[in-house]
């Protein structure tokens, strides 16, 4: 539709807006526009203010910087984690991954992404100092770092193991390998040697 | 993620409400969350208004059921087009979808839907009264039926021919036939059994 011709400035405005969601092109903001005109009143308030009540009153835990309804998050203030290990992610969505997994009970830090150059993200733009901050606080045993295998996610990994390397705090990073359930034939070169490279014994 | 537990309930209320847009499952309706969240608070506060007013403000032209900004719709008001021929259309989107032809220059009713006594939607539940009113009224040459080519689009269809019959008002329906640019071996058999029967001539 090149020649688009709205009926209504208020329909071109929430196409206009709902068009900037991620992976939502005109046409399925159409769709969602449409949809909501045809919907109950109050369930499109109810959609309106579950967003402005997000973006307004989320807050970020004060230790780790997760999403949190509180001062301190659940993870945080739960005291059957383990607060001798911290899980470093890059982002929430991140978090929420690792903790479905039901593998991982300690602590979690959130950076609010990695060190990119090329989009002007250095290290004081991150929740690092924190991070350091927590470390040198002490009681802690092990940092797992969890970014997203990338060439920033490296730098980010990096660039913490440095700063973290006076410490003496053990240091480890996500196994990289191939991925269960997949075919070699499909696996990437490098992830194929590094998974060579890193293979685990199965008898002793 | 069958075992979604969520760092903030403000965050599963949104992911909750974006989740009952068309297509959109839990696993979308978290990625628009999440980018919500990293939006300017400005940006989030203009799409939840956006859809509010879209719900509470707009208007449904009183001639012929299209939205509208205002009580006559522009399509309506507009001296230029053909008041003479009017087009049946299922919903808003098809008015939209055939004025982006540019090939209809007359005017439109819109049912909103079409007779499907499963759904238990019968002919009091559109704007029927209001079509025939409107043809009562006078004027009108040709009534073309553009609804979805479809079992209840074409109970729909047969309903209003036979209501109208009486009035010597010329009653017509989209041509049926093959997609321009489609290929006959991926054409339907109904399709093209029709499209044989409703040839056009190409020589006198």
């Amino acid at each position: 539709m090149i020649n688009e011709t709205y009926p209504s400035k208020l329909l071109e405005q929430a196409v206009q807006e709902l068009s900037r969601l991620p992976g939502v092109g005109r046409k399925t903001a159409l769709r969602f526009a449409l949809f909501l005109l045809n919907r109950p009143t109050d369930e499109v308030h109810a959609l309106s203010q579950s967003l402005t009540a997000l973006r307004d009153d989320v807050k970020h835990c004060r230790v780790c910087h997760n999403i949190a309804d509180t001062d301190v998050c659940d993870i945080c203030g739960n005291p059957r984690r383990d607060p001798a290990v911290i899980c470093v992610v890059e982002n929430i969505h991140s978090v929420m991954l690792i903790e479905n997994t039901g593998q991982f009970h300690g602590l979690y830090h959130v950076l609010g992404g990695v060190i990119s150059p090329i989009d002007g993200i250095g290290p004081g733009n991150l929740e690092l100092d924190s991070l350091f901050q927590r470390v040198e606080e002490g009681g802690i045993q092990e940092i797992i770092l969890a970014l997203n295998p990338t060439m920033e996610g490296d730098t980010t990994n990096f660039y913490i193991a440095r700063r973290l390397a006076h410490t003496g705090v053990k240091i480890s990073v996500l196994a990289r390998g191939v991925n269960v359930g997949d075919n070699l034939e499909y696996t990437d070169e490098v992830t194929l040697g590094r998974s060579i490279m890193a293979r685990t014994t199965l008898t002793a």
